[in-house]
């Protein structure tokens, strides 16, 4: 009688929250320094200073009604042109406060870019693997997801795979860059030849898609020739999704934005469409002071040298020990090989040293598993030892 | 190509907001102080400076990381039992941590109810005057609204008419008491006659109706005498909408939450449902930092006294000069009858004397203005003498 697929979203719990559960439990039962809990996405690492010295600020200067009432619901206007006005200055892009919509985060800004964009029927393509909440989102707003495969050795996509995947009803591309679960960053050749097809593709169907970045993870990268190419410069059909919960370490405040290239095509329809979308889906606002606070901290991160020792400890170690991994460019993420085809099966033995990290099923990719190391190091430097058992157990 | 209804949404324009921004041009062109705008809902009076100490408070007591990271979906288990408790200490309800869903506040507590428990083609009842976003909110997850006229005098439910428009399909009904637009409370007695409908016609067709109250007003009353009857006492199959926006005058921060009664039958059901609506519509949990404040602050209110000034001053202003209104136990707007039919011509006369509010249209209701008195007292005393010239042009 209510809605049940609602109910069994609810009801289903993701692996990723039973394994943090039993990890939990498990901590319970022999202490949570003998327990090593790589399956959570959330910053191990405090906000920068200025993050908490922004809010006593803001909290102390502006007279209540102001700082707390509503802002438009595009998000404040200062607000908004001080973002962009950084964004111009990093990538050089010509985006201006009225393309930007603030959100409640990075979810939120997929759900409210899906919900503009998308008719019932239409379909999205994912790039496997991809954070496994897309399909919820994509699902959620009448659209189908189309699932498409990276090759194995760079899990980068497949662009051969990727073009046969689009058909007179691709509304949009999800790209996540860098990946969540696996680290990889999109370079500037792979983003031209994706937006070459993407542009082929539209051109012979006579239609739109729309390539939508999330990039909640784009200043999380570790070495200095690392860069993440900004889309909008590659391609006019572009909308970013943006949020400070991993950059400003803030992943419980819920800030964000959209940015809607002003390159595209009916901009104009599209920014309404997106104010339309977060109306329709409960989004009066973004957080009031959040947003502030975002506006005074963009460009600013927590320290991002302990997810760079963490990536470089593990990495090596697993490698080492023998495992195999693509090497992970950003994010707080390892995408491991299983050493047995049932990643499953692999979780469940390592759970014998209480090693605990998720299968890649849920991503989309079988036969991985992903290790989030947004931990202390020192769980790492404990745990090395205990990869390295686990490892002579598959003989690598 | 995109989704043409989110583009209509997003560019038109709601009518308050087009008189609000015909107040800001007409401030630039003779000074505000001469510009009488009572077009906005936005709380006028402080935060309690309770709100701010315990911000304050929460940030320096707090590490980064446990402050600003993800709290569970439904939010802190331990803020959810606060509030919980607070609710069976006021009402005398059963309700604890686990019936509780922290929200993005009002619209958001409203959007995910509605995701949770309808399907496509249900229908749901809106009772005029309604607040003219429940329209956006019930089609935007694909169902239909119904609306149901008021008596003329009371502005309580038709109950005749209500009755009538129970059908197979409809899933839920939403009151709004305090009610925006109209300031009317619901006693006891409407609520038991409303819920003994509700439960004859559930059994007539063999359904479930479940009844939606959004409550951000309930804080909002100006007499010893008045009561806001608690829903869950009264009819199990109750979700009860909160938010913090206008009791704490925080309507920026986005911070409410849901009460699933849990004397509802399949109450696990609709809970899970809530959650999976949640996940689905993008909300990953509602604003760590205002969780935390709202449970700090849940029972207190802003300067309430100021709201009951304006209320007392403008209601018997207005029909001391002629005007016909019923009289607004709660909330901040006066919902006063058109002295002509159409009620748009009114407003634009009105405005000749630079006296600015709203058409009732818009709520459901033709003939009748909604005076939001949410501004300085002196703003009132000011403009009644207006409203006596203005009540001369009718002869009233």
């Amino acid at each position: 009688m209510i809605n049940a697929k609602m109910t069994a979203l609810g009801k289903k719990r993701s692996v990723i929250r039973e394994i943090f559960e039993y990890a939990k439990k498990r901590s319970g039962e022999i202490g949570g320094e003998n327990v090593f809990d790589f399956s959570i996405g959330n910053p191990s690492v405090p906000a920068p200073k200025e993050v908490n010295e922004a809010i006593l600020r803001i909290v102390n200067e502006t007279p209540s009604v102001a700082l707390h009432g509503y802002t438009s619901a595009q998000g404040d206007k200062g607000v908004r042109d001080k973002i962009a006005a950084n964004l111009r200055a990093r990538f050089g892009a010509e985006i201006y406060g009225d393309d930007l919509y603030m959100t409640c985060g990075a979810a939120a800004s997929l759900t409210i870019s899906l919900r503009a964009l998308c008719n019932d029927g239409d379909e999205v393509v994912l790039i496997a693997p991809f954070f496994a909440e897309y399909k919820v989102f994509v699902q959620g707003v009448g659209a189908e997801a189309v699932v498409v495969p990276s090759c194995p050795s760079t899990l980068l996509p497949d662009m051969v795979a990727l073009a046969g995947s689009i058909t007179p009803k691709t509304k949009a591309i999800i790209v996540n860059s860098p990946n969540n679960p696996s680290g990889v960053v999109y370079d500037e050749e792979t983003l031209c030849a994706l937006a070459k097809i993407l542009r082929k593709k539209a051109e012979e169907f006579g239609t739109r898609i729309y390539l939508i970045c999330d990039e909640p993870y784009r200043e999380l990268i570790y070495d200095k020739k690392t860069v993440v190419p900004f889309a909008p410069n590659y391609y006019d059909d572009t909308l970013v999704c943006y949020s400070y919960s991993k950059s400003l370490s803030l992943p419980g405040e819920r800030i964000g934005y959209i940015a809607v290239s002003p390159k595209m095509e009916g901009h104009g329809d599209v920014y309404a469409a997106v104010c339309g979308a977060g109306r329709t889906l409960g989004y009066v606002c973004a957080p009031a002071l959040f947003q502030r606070v975002a506006a005074e901290c963009d460009g600013l991160t927590a320290d991002l040298s302990i997810y760079k020792k963490n990536r470089d400890l593990l990495y090596n170690g697993l490698t080492k020990a023998g495992f195999s991994c693509v090497y992970p460019d950003g994010a707080f993420y390892l995408f491991v090989k299983s050493p047995e085809k049932d990643a499953y099966a692999f979780c469940e033995r390592a759970k014998k040293y209480e090693l605990l990290f998720v299968p890649g099923d849920d991503f989309g990719c079988e036969g991985f598993v992903r290790i989030a190391y947004c931990v202390g190091t020192e769980r790492i430097e404990k745990a090395l030892p205990l990869f390295e058992k686990l490892a002579k157990e598959y003989a690598l």
